[in-house]
């Protein structure tokens, strides 16, 4: 990796670092796991939906039983505010996430789309 | 998106279109698709291969005729020499962005690893 990459790679690092929506998830996140219930809920609601997104990617079956244990689940989630601002907050950053990877990526996108023409 | 982050974002962006790394991915898919039969081998290995790959991240059943059909496509690239240097240029290019998405994402990494303790 060239000195250029590295030492711009390691700016953006930084400014993700001191962004509000990365400071907001942080401070989240200490909040939802001070608690040890609202802590052992968020974990249980994660790992269901790791568990069926992993299904879902792979083509396994999810039996009716899963669904009405997933939006059980949910519907127990959505009554706890730190566990709701929590998920907000990690929608944020995966949208900033997304949002930086695009313009990142624009170079192999062209490449890509030059060579599909 | 914060202007520090879109900015370093860009900056980053831009360190990657003059990299090495880049360059020789660009020269290298031109020389490749300027010669009609090695683009339509490449093409061929390229649809063989994402198909294989889907199979697997699927988990569906790959056949013997597959396998063999995939292995007498790779034979054959890797007798051409333009076709080489392309598989070996991309596969430095996912390094670097391997290697660029490591230190980007080490401020979330480092959430989610205090978390687990």
């Amino acid at each position: 990796m060239s000195r250029d990459v590295f030492s711009s790679a390691q700016d953006l690092e930084k400014t993700i670092r001191e962004s509000n929506e990365f400071n907001l998830l942080k401070t989240q996140y200490v909040k939802v796991f001070a608690d040890e219930s609202t802590k052992r809920m968020f974990e249980d609601f994660r790992t269901i939906q790791l568990n069926l997104q992993e299904k879902q990617m792979t083509g396994q079956p999810i039996s009716e039983e899963e669904v009405q244990r997933a939006q059980q689940v949910v519907a127990v989630i959505q009554q706890n505010d730190e566990i709701s601002r929590l998920l907000e907050a990690e929608q944020r950053m995966s949208t900033l996430i997304a949002e930086v990877n695009k313009i990142v990526m624009k170079p192999l996108e062209e490449l890509y789309n030059e060579q599909m023409k």
